[in-house]
């Protein structure tokens, strides 16, 4: 697999990702890393770079901000690292293309340079869900299209359901709208000409409510970008609230000499409650964390967080290996061409 | 304090609420209870109720299902339970009322019966999220609404503003918009357009991210009624993933019989970790889980949850208590008044 990987637009230094990328390449030999953003720092900051077999700098003079308009910005840089990227993948110099930057700016090259899936008019983002009792729901769309509407409702449901069949090899998993309440005739109008949409699909179950996403009743949850967007961070901050209190409450050790306490000291010194913990943040933390495939679009871009640290680099480059070796792309596009056929 | 609660619309057998308010009523003898649904049928499964001395029942011969649509159900019900409820609120015949039913008939009777404050067209619903490092974050709406545009987003702002000054006596709570991004110009054109709304309150600091909701870094957090509706449920199945996650890790005690597991299974059968989970799960519940109250409304209505329980209502009841004896409906005329004549 050949990844171009965009290390200059995140909101952390390019060091982080660097240094990720060349962690991954020696544990990798089958990988070549094409590192897109400015040659000359990368090389100052890591004299060695050039002694790995497997890793490549291909110079980009700029970048775009966090904060820019994606498309005036597009405009203007002509030869941003994302633009790069986008072409290497168009023209098969890589096969994946993962950036940190800016959602909007990476949607737009993506679907400027590459173009979508016959039948799909805007790409979307996905993310699973690790379910209560397991499994994993994907929900989308997370935050590629922040407009709601019934047309980009339906399609982020078919291509959730393709990219589901991708990934976990179900035939027909089942397909449900966000939304206020599960009976008919709720939410918003456009919600509700969703509903009507969806309804010729035969995996489609209705409306679900965000507490679907995790209780295992459906497999892929259709919402709007913002939403879906909204869930994913908070998501995060809720596991943060459970590891401090976890962590609070299970080292409370001073607070007295009981036997309770001691117990509780005991079990802290034996390292127990760390081995817990690290278990329990790994059944709980969405799958791929770090990246997101843009679905839709004609090639396999990931897009990262904007704090994407060396961690989610080296997770993101194991999801693109992942999609990689299935047939990402091929199986999507199919899919998608069989679901509209019928 | 009187309250009148809608024993008929929940999700649930009414005699789950029923009970619910005899055990509330026994214990709060300065409180008045007015049971509205069918006296017939409750008389029947409590043949003691009159018995209570603090505890009257209203007759109401119907009310509105889940399902229904709600501005034709109110046309049809006359004496639904909700319609008795908000219309014994405006007599002052009660001091709040509480409804477990159809969130968008609970709303369109409150509206109809009692109007709304000066200055706000339409209603909004809030919750608090506790915070990572203490405290308490508001968030708002989570229901009430489910269209988006920027008045409506502007009014939650300064409901949210009042609300939050009238639970936590902070004399500047800070205002921020939730958005799928920190930087100005993202989200959608509705957003966009809130943001510039927002733009001439003094404590309004800008865009936040799901994540904001409980990092502590903003007090009240505006969005559309969706997008709150869908955090709230996600994060009640978020605290269900964690509660049967460390369930499962904590009890692991059978998988070996080496010095941890021993430990483990010490630690368990001294009821060490059921206290902690009990601590753990109070911690990370969100306040006065079960009902909400409808602000912007000229009157203390309560909305529930459909499923609401016995412990719900229970919880519900101190909410009530709460607002009553802080004067809430008082103070929050007054703080949007001063707020909109600034």
């Amino acid at each position: 697999m050949r990844i171009g990987i965009d290390v200059d637009s995140g909101e952390r230094p390019f060091q982080e990702l660097v240094s990720g990328a060349l962690e991954s390449s020696y544990q990798n030999q089958n990988i070549s890393y094409f590192l897109i953003g400015k040659s000359d720092r990368i090389r100052d900051s890591f004299n060695d770079i050039e002694s790995y077999s497997n890793v490549f700098l291909v110079d980009a003079k700029e970048f775009i901000q966090m904060d820019e308009s994606p498309i005036l910005a597009l405009k203007k840089k002509r030869d941003a690292t994302v633009l790069i990227g986008c072409r290497m993948l168009r023209n098969n110099t890589i096969d994946v293309f993962f950036s940190p930057g800016n959602t909007g700016a990476t949607v737009a090259a993506s679907v400027l340079t590459l173009g979508t899936i016959n039948g799909i008019k805007k790409p979307s983002m996905a993310a699973f869900f690790p379910r209560i009792g397991g499994g994993e729901t994907l929900i989308l769309d997370i935050g590629a299209n922040p407009e709601t509407n019934e047309e980009t409702l339906f399609h982020n449901a078919i291509l959730g359901h393709a990219y589901y069949r991708v990934v976990w090899d179900k035939t027909e998993p089942t397909i449900g709208l966000l939304n206020m309440g599960a009976e008919i005739g709720k939410g918003s109008t456009n919600i509700k000409k969703a509903f009507n949409y969806l309804s010729g699909i035969s995996s489609f179950i209705g409306n679900v409510e965000g507490y679907n996403v995790l209780n295992g009743s459906v497999d892929v949850v259709v919402c709007d970008g913002f939403t879906g967007n909204s869930i994913l961070k908070f998501a995060e901050a809720m596991k943060e609230l459970f590891s401090s209190t976890l962590k609070d409450v299970f080292s409370d050790k001073d607070k007295g000499k009981n036997k309770q306490n001691l117990l509780s000291y005991t079990f802290d010194a034996l390292g127990i409650y760390k081995e817990k913990k690290r278990v329990i943040t790994e059944r709980i933390t969405p799958k791929y964390f770090g990246a997101a495939p843009l679905l839709g679009v004609n090639g396999c871009v990931l897009v990262g967080h904007g704090m994407c640290s060396k961690r989610d680099l080296i997770n993101s480059i194991s999801l693109a290996y992942k999609l990689y070796k299935d047939k990402y792309m091929r199986k999507i596009s199919l899919n998608v061409k069989n679901f509209l056929k019928k």
